[in-house]
């Protein structure tokens, strides 16, 4: 088929009824169908039911330092666990410290620090008048979420196939003593999964922030998941790429394994410089007496090491790769050449990126929802909800089963030509 | 024995050269006893090790609601957690959250986000200048801990036997806008073993604060924590007496099951007002997107219902009762009659209270220190970690076996005759 740009207003409103009735028809399935959450199937959460058996009333719930780990004590995590994510993280084990059960909540605890305590001996945030983030766009709206509730400006940087502009984010951060952190994803990023380049880690790395409490928030939440074997991403680890630039103390990474084992049943972890560490224990010291043990001392009996965490994230591979591939040949198949939409490939990671046509993509994931499609709320991946040229979409595949997801990646399709050929003939 | 003080000079050295060898004796055997933290024994924790086989590779893991406790989703807990917790909290089921796990970290962000949000739209605690809190004495280090840490100024208020000194709680609360919160543990207080007088709780529940922001947090840590079965406190319940006044906002309650199931491993939950509940979830929304749920199903799968929390709270009170007899009979036998002591006889919680001569409470610590055995600092229980009569110490006896116990208790008595012939000596 034609680019639809290039097509009569005739073809346009032939093409338009043909879709119409197809839709129409779809419509009264009155189908329930979810693309909006990166949330894991069952059958990769049935992956880790295992781990609900390494632990039983007769076992031996000692941690490596001999502590009960049903007891107090031990604020940093149980060592073989912070071995373990040290691993994930790819950082020695002294730049590690076990938090609870997501990062999402070690990030806002970080921020939350950061606004009333203020960043190693720095001024508290809160009392630095408006302070602003740097926010690569699309990204994840939750990272956007924290920053908003605590009243930071948000400033978009746009993401290139590199990472995020990093002329521009030199440009500003030099200049500006108000910009005290970036939100980064950087590998098979939320949405578009990009990885960043050697040469934007380094150029991280190298930053001259004119703020002496800027931190780069380096959310690695898909380190390790991989689509294919033998076809990765491979990333410069940041925490070591800034010790030989001398700037270790300006990175927080963080990390979980919501997406290995269960979400919301993992555990999370920060990784950062000993400065850093020694900062977040001041507050943690008044936080909690300490985070689940026992749910440390599960993951590390289940996965043993790093070789076990690779072999469980091939098995989710192999349940998410059709996923992916069935979505992508669906919008290869029903929108390649049309001209209507570009649409990313990720080798790892939970989405595929859309952008539309400018001005369509609310219209699309409306259009969704009327065939009952729930997609993630167009402009959720930019800061304060505004795509400024509302185009972006993201679609997450692993959740519905494979079949539902081409029902709904069907739907998706037909929502995007329906909303461009309106467009098209209002022009 | 008589009472130090009646004795003569020649009499207390006499006594004390006894002791002093008896000291020697003991120092020498290099014991190390910890009576410091209120950490349950290894055996209490045995109690609940069935709970580690509740969930299993092949178990169900959906809830009531027929969600999937492995994934993402219900923020707010899943809804027998929070029958369960609602039970254990003497509040209907809409007037609870749950949160991880550990009840501490819901006061810490309680206070946090007072401090950077405000409560219930008004001006944050932050903004307010110097804000300040009542702290009953002596009270849980932990809580001090958590105000001092948010530079939030701490004004004593005495503990009677029957709660804290309501006529001056309502004179300061009344006049001193400044005065945001008071921190209660109502029920065999920590460490003084006292339960709040039914007419305390309908004064609190009647409070006229001077700030619309002021709250009441209500820990209620060791609300079903009896150690006999026929001789227990019961407190009135604090919300539903708020909700009689008309004053249902003014209250927080925190509860969880640390020393239910396993420290570190439990769940926390906050009972309060629906619309002190929705300011909450305002920032739970961005913080989490869920607290771990399959602990949750867990604990509801292992206690059933609050008759299954009951009887597994009256093993623990067969574990802790002769310990907490064992203490009193050597404080009885020991220091009976002599009037350099006083102590708590609780019939719950986690401690023995004692107060000492004034001015020999540090050195009785440090005493006791010498001979191997580790006392909660003295001072802890004090907002600062100072005592102004430098008398209080809190005895934990838990976490010790009933011999190392004894052992320690007997080393404390003589630490206690030592440092206060000492001090008779020098007046």
């Amino acid at each position: 088929m034609k680019p639809f740009k290039e097509m009569s207003r005739e073809e346009l409103l032939n093409e338009q009824s043909v879709l119409e009735a197809k839709f129409k028809e779809i419509k009264e399935k009155g189908l329930k169908l979810d693309m909006s959450r990166g949330k894991p199937s069952k059958d990769q959460l049935d992956l880790a039911n295992g781990m609900m058996d390494v632990l039983s009333s007769t076992a031996d719930m000692k941690c490596e330092a001999g502590v009960d780990c049903r007891n107090y004590g031990i604020m940093d995590g149980i060592p073989e666990a912070r071995r373990l994510l040290a691993d994930m993280s790819e950082v020695p084990e002294k730049n590690i410290l076990i938090y609870g059960n997501s990062s999402l909540n070690v990030m806002f605890d970080t921020v939350a620090r950061a606004m009333s305590m203020g960043v190693c001996g720095n001024t508290p945030w809160a009392q630095q008048g408006q302070i602003k983030f740097l926010c690569p766009v699309p990204g994840y709206d939750r990272h956007f979420g924290i920053t908003q509730f605590f009243g930071i400006e948000m400033i978009n940087v746009p993401l290139l196939p590199t990472g995020p502009d990093m002329d521009m984010v030199e440009e500003l951060v030099s200049k500006d003593p108000q910009i005290k952190g970036i939100w980064c994803v950087p590998k098979y990023s939320n949405p578009t999964g990009v990885s960043y380049s050697d040469e934007t880690v380094r150029r991280f790395a190298h930053l001259k922030p004119a703020a002496p409490d800027f931190r780069i928030f380096w959310d690695n939440a898909y380190s390790i998941h991989h689509l294919y074997d033998d076809d990765q991403d491979v990333i410069l680890e940041l925490l070591s790429e800034c010790e030989k630039a001398g700037t270790e103390d300006m990175v927080y990474k963080f990390i979980s394994t919501s997406k290995v084992s269960f979400p919301g049943s993992g555990i999370a972890a920060m990784a950062a410089s000993e400065a850093n560490l020694a900062d977040a224990r001041k507050a943690m010291f008044y936080q909690t007496i300490g985070h689940d043990k026992l749910n440390q001392l599960r993951h590390v009996r289940f996965f043993k090491d790093m070789d076990g965490v690779r072999e469980h994230m091939r098995k989710h591979a192999e349940i998410l790769r059709p996923k992916f591939e069935a979505v992508l040949e669906i919008l290869d198949r029903e929108l390649g050449g049309l001209e209507i939409g570009t649409w990313s490939r990720p080798k790892g990671g939970y989405f595929i990126s859309f952008d539309s046509l400018e001005g369509c993509a609310k219209n699309i994931v409306a259009k969704a929802k009327e065939a009952g499609v729930v997609m993630t709320g167009a402009g959720a991946t930019f800061p304060y909800g505004k795509d400024p040229e509302d185009r972006n979409i993201r679609i997450a595949p692993s959740f519905p089963t494979l079949d539902e997801l081409k029902m709904a990646a069907e739907i998706f399709v037909m929502s995007v030509k329906l909303v461009s050929i309106e467009k098209l003939l209002a022009e």
